[in-house]
């Protein structure tokens, strides 16, 4: 049995019949390298082998202050040297309007606010209330708008805070809805600490997706707690048809104990083929994008698929 | 937000309200620790801290030529040791009417049968087709039925083999009619490499229910390709109320490669108390067990659970 061959199966009518599948590594990945800098070749050769895997929706970089963030001061650079391929979208994180602009600049395609649906993760995470943060926001999308930019919205802790534990589903419900109607075009759900579990990721997309077209919607979820594909699976069975992941599973939250954080785009990716989801993606190049950048980066591959096939072909260097 | 504490949510009515957790580290877990002889006393204990955590059907032992197993050499001494715990069911694994005697002389509450749905796998496996070894089982199950001692089957390669590559629900439902029809009270449904994804589980559960009723099948999924815990959350839905796991991912499938095998029970439990399913099962002590044989074995801990939550009072030595 070849390791890309999940068999597929007849898809009930209330899943999706393609997957948009938006990958992570760039941005939340490379970031989450504690206390080291990637070299810029390094996240450009990362981002062209994943437009080269069949993703069309990258986050690359983040536009912040480098003094918040060092490991993304080079986001002009590596915006400059990529090789852009048609019809992916290159996008970035911009938090405020200079971020915003900064990314203007560097040629991105979208870009990319993120509020909480918890208040006090809000308060430790951006040190401001989720109302203040909206506000804040504001200025931005008002300035991708009038540049044709679209923007994406991240709502995290939608399944559980660190710092106040339960989030409801109306919270969630509410700040999807302000980010929408405040003009972003998708919301991505975030499970920042992967403590959700399938019924409850359920519940809680029925409740945005009265406020929000569940067509506007992305599940962002990460497998701390090993039950994203579950959880994913749950909100397959909803209509999901946008799904956040990282290509080896790098990145993720650093407030979340233990080893993993964002889900593995190659465990994602295989339970889709197995469902008989369209994504565009090949899952072989996927998993030799996912050995190549572990070897550079020098840790595990955190994908159980990757694991399972094995580097076929691993490639030790930038080629 | 404290560990254990996922969620529970309203549950529809397909599910089951309780599910029975069986757990299968000290047969399955430890018998593939390559090149080890684990210690009857590791043993012994192992099962004594599983019953303390509210598991009350474990698999204890294999009665089989030690030529073949050396590491269930001990099956006999390992039944004599354990302090017996009223309403635990201490099981094992009897091949053979001369594993059966044995196991029935050591005392074990009930046997089971291993067959495949795959006849390349039952070739390569135990060496004779799938048919010839249900004729060789029908003596054992009579036995253990002329003494009172229920018997479980076993099927493996459910979702897919590594020789063959796919596997029918059709085949699968007719060794688990027959298995069922010879006297078998449950049949076990191994994803032997974890190959399966979630609507593929779904349909081959729901071919199997047409010739056993769902209320006498168990799931028995591997995690090689990180499904398991989908794949469960799928047969749920369905009804299933059997599950198989092993503490901390010990054990699983040698033929697969990858570092993977049996599905971590703390992560089927945190997933079973988010759903709100009672199992009986304290999940704090049961986190505590697998670092404490994980510790004995100088193993990583496979629980994505127990690595996020943490080695809270890490018992370094057998107490």
């Amino acid at each position: 049995m070849a390791c890309a061959d999940a068999t597929a199966e007849q898809l009930p009518d209330s899943f999706p019949g393609k997957v948009r599948l938006v990958e992570m590594s760039p941005r939340d990945g490379l970031q989450n390298e504690p206390g080291r800098i990637i070299a810029t070749a390094v996240k450009v050769e990362l981002i062209n082998r994943l437009a080269d895997c069949g993703l069309n929706h990258i986050e690359a970089a983040s536009f912040v202050s480098p003094r918040w963030v060092p490991q993304m001061a080079d986001a002009a650079e590596v915006m400059a040297g990529i090789g852009r391929v048609p019809g992916v979208r290159y996008a970035a994180l911009t938090p405020n309007l200079k971020g915003f602009e900064q990314a203007l600049a560097a040629g991105v395609d979208e870009v990319a606010v993120f509020g909480a649906a918890s208040e006090a993760f809000s308060q430790k995470n951006i040190n401001c209330s989720i109302a203040e943060s909206l506000k804040r926001f504001m200025p931005v999308v008002e300035a991708a708008r009038a540049q044709g930019i679209p923007v994406r919205g991240y709502v995290s802790t939608v399944l559980g805070c660190p710092y106040q534990g339960d989030v409801s589903p109306q919270q969630v419900a509410s700040v999807a809805r302000e980010l929408y109607a405040m003009g972003c075009y998708e919301i991505s759900l975030g499970d920042t600490i992967g403590v959700g579990t399938p019924l409850q990721a359920k519940r809680m997309l029925e409740a945005v997706a009265r406020e929000v077209p569940v067509a506007r919607l992305a599940a962002h979820f990460h497998d701390t707690y090993g039950q994203a594909l579950a959880n994913l699976y749950a909100v397959l069975e909803e209509g999901i048809a946008v799904i956040d992941a990282s290509v080896a599973g790098l990145g993720g939250c650093p407030y979340a104990r233990g080893a993993s954080g964002n889900v593995a785009m190659e465990d994602v990716l295989y339970m889709l083929n197995g469902l008989g989801i369209d994504t565009g993606v090949s899952l072989d190049k996927l998993i030799k994008t996912g050995f190549w950048i572990t070897g550079q980066l020098g840790r595990q591959n955190g994908s159980k698929v990757a694991q399972a096939c094995g580097p076929a072909q691993p490639l030790l260097g930038p080629s």
